[in-house]
């Protein structure tokens, strides 16, 4: 059984690997993968991106570990979601909600029952104390239900519409890579089905003519549209850094312009 | 069996991943954890610090390996050591010594058996060429003393003393996390048993009454005082960085004044 | 059967996470280590010379995936390269091909059949919809001709000639590891069999006298020269950095005077 971790812990500190032991303390045999500990500190938004275009790639059945956990030892309930046959573990701030799908068939639970958590269970490392030790049990066929009280929601997370008026469609940059690609909240379906299907696209005073088929469509450090791998319109620049080049920021307005 | 490693080689060069080339080449079955390789280059005291909070959460009979080793190829032993069932592998330069209670039972063994290193064995990378391949052969079984002599003792980092007197304590910042967490040498135990149990904490110019449940416990951006999560006093800030707002070292005195 | 990842992915982002989850849909039973994602962004170099010396130190058989890919999605293939036992999986830019001796005995495959990659396979992330499924698929068992056809050759990287006249040997900086250690094209070879085996060695304003056994030979903060673990000619510090102290880039010169 796979269980992954998605944290702001960066990789200075040993949290991770505490949480690994412990993990491996309950079930030897479960794997663990590192999605990231990379997440800015505190920063919900990409934590909850990052799961939202992460899971799909992982075995039905995978046990998804997310802390970014401003509120830890508060009176944020500690949650565990089935989700379509996969597991999202971790506090209920919103960090799980955009794996969600809308039409999913959930199950809830409030992690209440203390006899799945390391004793004695404190107030700033829920990581290691209450998720770790839950997903290493759970990893072990305990069944939901043992691990507390069915919870009937949880905190959801909007995530920014697309608005299409006319030949014009309006989003803004919602993630920046390590590579400086911005990506924008305009899904590749935003796109199809609009005649022509050729955009003018303008973030701030840059402009790209057109989605292109991949980065080296674009001359070295020129601006370059793409669907990225997560099924977004992205902007990026060719051999160079699209965050760096435009000065954008994360909800920075994208504009595009269709054929008029 | 499992073996974790914590170093200061980082992340860029391949430095870790060599190493678990080289245990899975003598026993592929071995599962190896990164507990950290974002110990500062060459600092052996939070190399230390870290195994001495991080190895209780890992299974009896883990095998960690250590190497922050500035003196890597010259007079320095390297070690194995024993300790209460658990194994500790690396320089004898002090960064195992805090791992290893004053009360352990202990079997220390000098690494002078070559017939266990990699051949040719370099003078710059013992992680590789010692530390690695001893682990790996230990984890399929071999015995302590195939490894080497036995010695009689190591290198010890002096842990420093909490000072009590009056209604004051006095203590010092020893490591400093990635969110600007600075934890204190003053332990949950130097503070239990005192009337009142509660304290005005000094840093320098700031000032925070008593010690709190949690971070949120604290208004945003506020010093907030935790008994953290290697239970030990923590000054932090919530949602920001304790290190940042305060300016404060390693090193730097903590005060608690309890009530007069 | 282990499979190694080499990427400029960074660890910001879940891109070396989710070819681990595309990996464990496909073979569970993979064991993946990551030799670095740290690679500067889009520096083939860096890259290439990371693998040339590390896959010495895996197991026969072990499958090295490399993804540093400016191109990715444009016409450069998507190859996968067997060299002496060991496999080699990424794009044809050269990244591979420092790892591959010249004289040794290859069978190289262009990864045109997509029958083994991600379907829809996208144009940004080849690491994820290419190398890793057929990296997984070939830890299988699946034979090298099913992932497509023969090819005769690659994109090579030249590596820098020593050149060596009269007592002067005249080499370059390649590479500078996280500590700052200066990494040169000077292998131990190149030096051996030179009368004396003493060298005068020059580095823009700085002068080393010798060879050393290891970095504490020196004194701290001296510079020092040693045969690195990569078997190269090192320019060092003791406990601090070559790099910061000299100022010195990839590509300068480093020129080593013997006994006239």
């Amino acid at each position: 059984m796979l269980i992954t971790l998605t944290t702001d812990f960066g990789l200075q500190d040993p949290y991770a690997g505490i949480m690994k032991g412990v993990i491996a303390g309950i079930n030897p045999k479960a794997a663990v993968v590192d999605l990231t500990h990379g997440i800015p500190a505190q920063e919900i938004w990409p934590g909850a991106l990052t799961l939202r275009h992460s899971i799909r790639y992982f075995p039905r059945g995978t046990i998804h570990v997310a802390v970014v956990d401003p509120g830890v030892g508060s009176a944020r309930r500690p949650l565990l979601i089935e989700c379509d046959g996969n597991y999202l573990i971790g506090p209920d701030n919103g960090l799980l909600s955009l794996a969600v799908g809308r039409q999913a068939t959930l199950r809830i639970v409030h992690l209440s029952n203390s006899a799945y958590h390391l004793q004695p269970t404190g107030t700033t490392f829920h990581g290691r104390d209450i998720f770790a030790p839950v997903s290493a049990h759970l990893s072990l066929g305990v069944p939901l239900d043992a691990f507390g009280a069915r919870a009937e929601d949880f905190v959801r997370l909007p995530f920014p519409e697309v608005v299409a008026r006319g030949n014009e469609i309006i989003g803004e940059i919602i993630y920046a890579d390590k590579f400086g690609n911005l990506f924008t909240n305009i899904a590749e379906h935003d796109l199809t089905g609009r005649p022509g299907g050729r955009y003018e696209i303008v973030l701030g005073k840059n402009r790209i003519s057109g989605v292109a088929p991949n980065y080296a469509a674009a001359r070295a450090c020129d601006f370059v549209a793409v669907i990225n791998s997560w099924g977004l319109l992205e902007i990026a620049v060719n051999r160079g850094s699209a965050q760096e080049r435009s000065g954008a920021m994360i909800g920075d307005k994208v504009q595009l312009l269709g054929p008029s």
